[in-house]
This record gives structure tokens, C-alpha cells and sequence, in this order.
């Protein structure tokens, strides 16, 4: 959460208008989205967010993220729907960096999900990944398998001054999933980080789903392993079984499981945290001088996958069948 | 620019709750104000922020503030108006810490104020001075002359670090000024604060002022001196006397300046260089470990200070006589 950049005098009130969404009133850089630097825009018309990528966002990804935030927002999910200027472009410059204006949605961000909102993820996760099904583009997931070990070996020995051991046990982790990782699993659009705080909420109903940053093609019962790890352990790392009924529930109500994703699902979830476990790890050990942002625990995530290693069937998570 | 409480869920619903503005729908930590966490709110009939207040505001001072706005909204003067819940509080606590909500405004603070804008903070300051005159309480300024050298005690020779011999020079200014400080000028409520980034604007006119959380009892003309420091230097630390004019003109066309103040001016403006050199200072070094927010540059009031213990008529700031 951090607002990267100032954006000098009038240069905003300049984008805004060549997106004809009236004359800006407003303008509050908001903690929101860990990469981009955000805004909450008012104009004559309405609110709106304005988004500045930061370096961690490849501009080249750019046309994929706002096509298919406009693909699923017309197939009826409630996201971000990116704006068009009068030139047709919904990516234009500000402050010498990418910048992009979407509609403002409502809801608030739970930090402690119950058990509804859970079903209610499971449910939402289920319909994005119906609504992307015919999104015409494609891109790599490249926090997936191959994307680990160049990882780990960023972090390296300094793993260690974590966590004595770490190191070694992450090493194995990788192998074990460069051998064995879930092949030919029905595939399409995944969030690939539908942590509760990309999802908005009001009065326990399901909003919206934000940051579309990290999406990408994969499987989808991967995104749900992400879930599961986002979604279902309490603060102290126990995995809560209702909670993940819940989420496993209502993410079937809408695209039941075939067999193979659900065999596929313990090693899922490993890969997953493994996943977050590596990247919050190599942000740790990089903190860059004077950063704004506090970098996020990365040994929650080795507890969290200290757990999945001991599973071994579905049903552990909550899988009803 | 800083959100630096996070708010439990549910509790903010229920905080709202009792103001009696609808159910909230949304709720963004904004970066705006200096001391307190601050939160754009979306209810079910319209925006406002909510702001915790956070250790450096005094509990006690805060029936002050909440009343200073609520006195100032009243004479229409434009700026945020605080709401009471049914039992008529306006603070209650989230968090644990005292809260409050008040409207939103609309209007975009400027980072490089132009002459424009110049006047019509001079118009303004002079409205508020206007507007506070039968305002009842009374609140000490409590960074004016008397807090001055406890300030530099804190700071101490640690001073030299920042710029050598730093630590004389700002000993003899104070005092200096504890000699010969201005008394008896023309007093009532005075903002204190009122930098750029607590004045707004639509399209170059004044649209309302924000953060009354150093408002106090002191001299008009010290508020003047203030806004001269924080309007009227550009980023190379010279004085552009075409926006001292603006400003001094803006004023006076409201609230004309007495001979007194006139002649106190270059004293004030000399004062208040230091006040904000003083606790840029004590914030320089007191950092604290992993800190979000970027302490401002202390040597930029050093160089304001140079300037004007160079000037002996308040006509080199662009007085009109």
C-alpha cells in the first residue's frame, strides 16, 4: 500500500480530460494495490480510479490487463472497467509512466474473512473463471514452476538469516515440483492473487474483484490453491476446515472440480505457497533504502506450507464428495 | 502522507453506523494530512473522511478543533464541517483512538502555487481570520516563541549533523527573538499551517481549506508571515515578489494590515521560518525505525530564515504602502 508517485499541477486535470469524464474536482492518492501507484478521481461525473503503473508492472502486459478487465466486466463480473479516450486508447502517460482510468466500485476489503465471505470467493473465483473462457488473449503465468528456482537462487544463502534452514528446505521444495507439477489440468484466465484484499465486500455480499495485475493463463484449480492459502488459515497458521468447505463449496456451485484437479490440489497448494513464500522472501531481502512499503512476512507462508506438505487428499481442505 | 492505523473489520461499519449518514459502502486509506490517519468514505447518501487521530494530535485540544470547524462552516467559510452522531458527540473512538468524520471537499492542492493561486490563499487566510473572530475557545500557540528553544534542546548539537554550525546560528535566532518578539498585534484564531497542501482548488479558484489541527490563538499577521514561508519562496529557496504582492494584495482586500502588523512583519516572517525549521528538524532526527513517511527537508527553512533576517520592510515582500 503506498502512492509511488506525485504527480506534478495540472498535468492530471490534462489525462483526465482527454478521457471525457468531465472537469476533475478531486484527486486522493489512495492506499491501494501494492505495485501501481493509485488515485481516487472526482469529476463533474462520477469517481474514478486512476492507476499509474510502477516498473512492476511490464507495460508490454498492459493490452492484456485492460482487455480483460473490459472482457469480464461485459460478461457481467463486477471489476474495474478500464476507460477510452476519444482516440479509442485506454493507456496513455503520466508523470512519465503508463497510467490508465477505471470505474470506482464499491465494497470494503475484509482483513479477517468468515466463513460466508470464503463461500462467497470460492463462488466469485468460479465465475471469473467462466467469464474469461472466451478472453482472446493469453499470457504466461511467470511466478509459475519455472519462475522459482531463478527465485530462490535471487534470495540464496541469505534465505538463511530468515530462517536457519530455509534454504535448503526451499531448494527441495522446487525440485520436488520441477519433477512432479500437475500437467493438463483444464486451463483459461486466473486471477492469480485473489488475497482478500483484492476483494470487496458489502454486508458479506461478494462487490467485486480487483488488481488484475498478476493474471494470467493457467490452471485453474491453481488459482484456487491460492485461495485456499489467502483465504482459509487463521493468524496462528492453522488451516480452518469450515473455511475452506466454504470456499471448495462455493466455488463448485458454479464449476464443479474434475477428478484430476482435485487429485491435483494438495500439490497445488504447496506450489502456491511456495509461490508467495518466494517472492514475499525476495522482497524482504531487498527492501530498498527509504522504502515506504513494509514488506509483507514471507515465513507465514513457509508455515503455510509446512501444512500442505502433510496433505495428501483434497477432502483435508474441505473438498465435500 | 501516511495511513498509519489500520481499522478492524466491522468496527468501521459500526463507527459509521452511528452518525446516522447510511451504511458504508466503501472506505480508502487516503494520503492527505500529516498526523492522523485519514479515510475516504462511501455511504449509502454520500463521501466524507474519517480521520483517527494519531499521538502527536492532544486528545484534549480536539473539542477545539472539532468546534473551530463546526464555527467556521457556519460563517461559511469552506471548509470540512464535522458530523455528530445521534447522542451529538462528533469524537468517538475506532481502533483505539479518538475518530471523528467529517464532510468531504472537493479541490486539488497545488504543488507549485502560481500568483493566481497566491491571492487567493492571501483572500482566504483573511476569511478565516474574518470567520473565527466570535469563535469562543481559545487554544495557546504552543510552537510559537516559548516552544522554540525547548525544541532546539531536543535537537542539540545532533543539529551540526544536518548542516555544520546549524545549532549556533538557530541558538542566536531564538534568542533573539525571545528579546524582541512582536506583542500586542491584532490576535484571534489563526490556522497555523496553512502550506499548499491544505488549501484546495477548482480551476484556480479557492475551493475550501483542510487539517485545522494547529489552529490556535495568535497574532493575524504571524498566519500571514506562515503563508509568505510556505506560498511565496520557489523550490531554489528565492522569494518571488510578484506572489508576495498576490498574496499581501488578497489579504488586504479583505482584512486590511494595521501599522503594527506592517512593521512586525519581517520579525513574524522570521519566526515562523524557524518554527518549521525547528520541528523539520527534531523530525530529521528522530526517524523512526522502518518510518513510512519521508521526514521534510529542515534546510529549506534555514535558507526561508536567511532570506528574510536580510529584510527590514514588509514592502521587500510586497506590500503595497
Amino acid at each position: 500500500m503506498a502512492v509511488y508517485t506525485e504527480v506534478p499541477d495540472n498535468e492530471m486535470a490534462a489525462f483526465v480530460a482527454g478521457y471525457g469524464i468531465g472537469d476533475l474536482l478531486s484527486a486522493k492518492g489512495i492506499a491501494e494495490g501494492v505495485s501501481n501507484s493509485n488515485f481516487l478521481l472526482h469529476t463533474t461525473q462520477g469517481f474514478y480510479i486512476l492507476t499509474l503503473y510502477e516498473e512492476r508492472v511490464c507495460a508490454d502486459d498492459l493490452p492484456f490487463f485492460i482487455g480483460l478487465m473490459e472482457h469480464l466486466a461485459q460478461r457481467g463480473l463486477i471489476c474495474p472497467q478500464p476507460l477510452r479516450t476519444g482516440d479509442g486508447a485506454a493507456v496513455g502517460r503520466l508523470a512519465g509512466r503508463p497510467a490508465a482510468i477505471v470505474t470506482f466500485l464499491d465494497g470494503l476489503s475484509v482483513r479477517r474473512p468468515t466463513v460466508a465471505h470464503c463461500g462467497e470467493v470460492g463462488r466469485g473465483l468460479a465465475l471469473l473463471h467462466e467469464a474469461g473462457r472466451d478472453f482472446g488473449m493469453q499470457r504466461a503465468n511467470v511466478l509459475s514452476v519455472p519462475g522459482w528456482r531463478p527465485l530462490a537462487e535471487q534470495a540464496g544463502a541469505e534465505a538463511d538469516t530468515v530462517l536457519p534452514g530455509l534454504s535448503k528446505r526451499i531448494f527441495a521444495e522446487i525440485e520436488a515440483h520441477e519433477r512432479n507439477w500437475p500437467q493438463g489440468l483444464p486451463s483459461g484466465i486466473i486471477h492469480a492473487d485473489l488475497f482478500p484484499n483484492n476483494v470487496f465486500f458489502i454486508k458479506d455480499q461478494l462487490s467485486g474483484l480487483i488488481d488484475f495485475y498478476f493474471a494470467c493463463t493457467d490452471a485453474f484449480a491453481y488459482d484456487l490453491a491460492i485461495c485456499l492459502n489467502s483465504w482459509c488459515f487463521e493468524a496462528d497458521a492453522s488451516f480452518n476446515l469450515t473455511k475452506g468447505q466454504a470456499l471448495l463449496a462455493g466455488y463448485e456451485s458454479v464449476r464443479p472440480l474434475e477428478a484430476a484437479e482435485v487429485a491435483a490440489l494438495p500439490a497445488l497448494c504447496r506450489g502456491s505457497a511456495l509461490r508467495f513464500l518466494l517472492t514475499r522472501l525476495v522482497d524482504w531481502l531487498n527492501v530498498p533504502e527509504g522504502a515506504f512499503v513494509k514488506p509483507l512476512d514471507p515465513l507465514e507462508y513457509d508455515r503455510k506450507l509446512a501444512f500442505h506438505q502433510r496433505v495428501s487428499d483434497a477432502r483435508e481442505y474441505g473438498l465435500r464428495r
